[in-house]
């Protein structure tokens, strides 16, 4: 039995509120269960350094806890002068993760930063913010698209991630914090519109995995990537 | 006239929304029109270095913009590595005024942190932090009354905040960005419930105010103020 | 009584030596009794970034504390990689008060920079290094009326600081260090010699202050400035 | 064909050269091919804060490129003043790999830190630095064992780590630079002597990997890994 | 002929202010000419981490230039949030020059941080700060005998240091700006009291040097801190 | 009797690598005994700021230990964000002292960059890393000239370096970790191939040397260097 009661299949209640905040070009305030995560998507007409006179845009995230997102209050990180590694891993994997699903070229000469920023944490933070990120990036997409700042549509895909794990010997969908701080193994997937896989990240400190467990996960991860596909297309739709 | 349409001693819309997230002992959602910020109040059972053994507590505050809580994105700070000038200002500011409320013996060896997270700006974050800031300790100070962790009410009255300028020559009270970004000068109020100022903080950096135009904007606060402690008290008693 | 024997509204000895080093454009080491601070304003024929190609020109200030200039050795900001809260905030009000003198179209593209270093702490840095700044700050810009370098005499006016508090229950002028660190308020005032206010920043952590008191303050301090204005204007008279 | 000639199931030349400095309680240089990295074990008797008093021990890993190991010359990171997102990234997946073949009850109160240092870099450093981290271990396990130090060997199975990736439609095996630039998708793999996963990280920024690519990529690495986990032990054997 | 009119083997005038700030337990200025360096003593009652409870004391030293204390104002150290190298190998010179006078057992468990602040630069500051450094802890030392808090004085001899150079082909002492600037070898010379030798350091950028003019430079080091040192008791017996 | 069995005059075994690593333009692994070092030469076609549009080039050097290079593990320095006093000031004499052997404006608007990076240390780090990295960067010059970016070898002398010392009250050449801990003490000469100095740095802790003390370590230096430039050049005429 999960600590939530939920059949190890199922997805916590998801939630998408667009256009959460007034400045961002594209905001959502994403919900999996319990844990509140705001992803904005800022537009700015200029690119990195690397991509000068290339003809061609950015996609980049930047991740972030407020400070009592957390059960204990974790120190700040702008107060301790820096970011942690796991910071720095997860807003790499964020903004991997998205530019899957973007031509970068058809996007012309801008940069698009997504910020994710966890107001309330329980569990899952990165694939709620990849799976959020991808909402508040459309949305900013399409006031580009509006504003005739870009002509085509760079989006190709759509891109969203969920966790898997082996709690007490089961595979089970989208681990909350009770689960995530006793699994045996976590895995986070992350999967495009087509069914193809664009990230896996499977740990085990503990117990190491088998095949044929990686193998239940791959397909629990497919089946609730399906459904978050399903829900932000939903999400965009009515925005 | 205002940009706002609001009357010269018209404050915006103010909202608490008390306990907007679970895990801190205390929290609020405070909006003054369309600023938002969310204030944090985390108990630990630890004092600060410079109070060991001395059997007082210590109440501190953190402040931080999300990136995108303005109108153009700013570079984070946990990423740029250090605070800059204006956040260490606010975040001792409100640390200040919030102490100024606090009987440090009666709340023994505790720190309380405020965190202030702006997730929208639109003018006077640093008076919502406060105004907010103090319910937050509030609710937090009252979560140690109800655990028996404290015997005493530390807390000896109220303290509230607000912004007064002068603005295309009128005094005006709780400036929003379209004022604030054109006043000529600025001043930010803190007052506690009995009337007495506990922090007055004006700036002119275009056009030297007389005494007669520091007189306005001091009863302008004076009578937002006495408002903004009612609403607090409302807040409190709703909880 | 005071602890120096002072009346309630007598500042301490004041003196100015002006050209104290032979490097900067324009230098004084002013005194505040015992508080000593250099001052030196040192011309740059460039800008900030965000003023590149607006034809105006830009005041800046730095501020800081010799390690044993303090009663105990404070450590180096330097060698703690990074200026505090109290540093940055006391530099950025030197910038903004003397700021508010200059009429930055008419100093052209240039940039002075006022370094305020306390060789001698004794209460009252602040006021002391903006008062020593703005005589530094007039020596160089008349050394660029000199050497035809502007046209036309940037300052619109002088510039002065002082502190005041209430000590055992009286408001006094000029507090030092015995005062300071046992007033119930303290308050740093910056005026120009037209009588208007520039910056009015008062504090009180431990006991609120009334109106009354406030107005008291004031009083004392536009006395205290004229006084100073005055010590000013003879200073660089007799350069 | 691959660029270096090999097949796609083939690894590169792998060498161990054991004890290649005196001073660390275990070193070892693992060259995969042309990559070369240092591996030293360091025992210390001490543990981190949040292990004390607990009776355990630690392993932890760090991980730096010398400026010129590649191609291009890198900044250093000790005089930019902070290690990379990818530098912290490699340093916590080493670390956890390592330790997941570790008793650290077993292991008493002692760190062991794990430094790989990259001499040449061609492709697979943080696989070279995970198989040969686990030589440097072992010899420095063993070297507790002789002097007593500790009783019962902590180490409960053998640890390596290979890359497998689609280049040019192919599912290949230990990816050497030349392949590693143009791969479509990446996979590092660490396994155990039992053939189960400690972690599997695979990655696509270009084209998404279907599951039966990704099938066949897991059973390149588990074959790999095979080979390198008899390899460790003819070098172990020989020390 | 040199810039100054000087002859080759003559010092610039030489003066110490001795107890120039009130709150030290030493502190003098030193003049070399134009250069005017601020050397306190601090002494703390306690001692460095790698000292703990050995029964020794500890000196040390720190090395700042005032931003316009150079002829271009130079970035100020706190604000750009690292010393440079220069800084550092300054004061680590510095500190181990005094330490060689000192018994650091009889000392007693005692710190003593010598400040060494650069108030005008006009060449030789380094030499300037241990020749004043040494008049700084004296006094210091001289005020815990004073105090009772060392039974016996725990210097054994007198320390002092010049430049010497090569300029225009001329060995010439200690040389200024406009010599130091142009000069084809620099060397920094520290000995005792006793005539030996505590440090050489000896430059040459452009033209490298001959044993012959080594010994000719050395020669005339010695015969300048011969006269520092007199000069160093002078000041020291009339404090 | 030296701990190594040496004369007071012998050199530990001296061993050069040439093109130890393949990506840098130059490259070299130097060994005194059991220290070795990694010195690589990068070629970077830009100058630093201060020489653009000079038409001169740049010799610049960086150092770093290995955490494991020493008897105890040193913090890594790219971890605890700063480079130490020590490391700056050695890199800042390996630039120094190599950039004696070049004509900078025979160089073109290149920059090299000597990395020396300690494998294992033994005492001499310092002077190992002068005499590898000249070798590395005539590899790297004479590189230049093969692919005709350059026409005319900047290089106008060799460049060597040595340590010398008092120990147990001999002087000795070369000295190894044993020794140097225990010296009394210390002095790193850099000569050039005509036998003129290009840096000397004595330094006694304990005990200061007398003029005749120097004189002789400076012709065991002499001695030692002449040995060394010819192994330089035995090594370049093999590479």
């Amino acid at each position: 039995m999960r600590p939530s009661g939920r059949s190890p299949d199922q997805l916590r209640e998801i939630r998408f509120t667009c256009n959460y905040t007034k400045h961002a070009e594209g905001s959502v305030l994403v919900e999996f269960g319990d844990t509140r995560v705001l992803c904005t998507a800022s537009v700015e007409s200029r690119v990195p350094f690397f991509l000068k006179g290339k003809g061609e845009g950015w996609i980049t995230a930047e991740y972030g806890m407020l400070p009592r997102s957390t059960h204990d209050r974790m120190g700040r990180e702008a107060s301790r002068g820096k970011q942690g590694g796991r910071t720095l891993e997860i807003q790499r994997l964020i903004g991997r993760s998205l530019r899957a699903a973007v031509d970068l070229k058809a996007l012309g000469e801008n940069t698009i930063t997504i910020d994710c920023d966890v107001i309330q944490a329980d569990g899952g933070t990165r694939t709620a913010s990849i799976t959020g990120g991808f909402v508040a990036l459309s949305i900013a997409i399409q006031h580009l698209l509006d504003k005739n700042k870009i002509k085509k549509n760079p989006l190709h895909g759509q891109v969203a991630s969920v966790s898997v794990g082996i709690f007490q010997g089961v595979p089970v969908l989208d681990l909350d914090y009770a689960e995530d701080s006793n699994a045996e193994t976590d895995m986070n997937v992350v999967m495009n519109d087509a069914g193809a896989f664009i990230e896996v990240q499977g740990t085990a400190e503990g117990h190491a995995f088998r095949r044929e467990e990686l193998d239940s996960m791959l397909e629990l991860a497919e089946q609730g990537i399906r459904v978050l596909i399903e829900k932000q297309q939903q999400a965009l739709d009515s925005v």
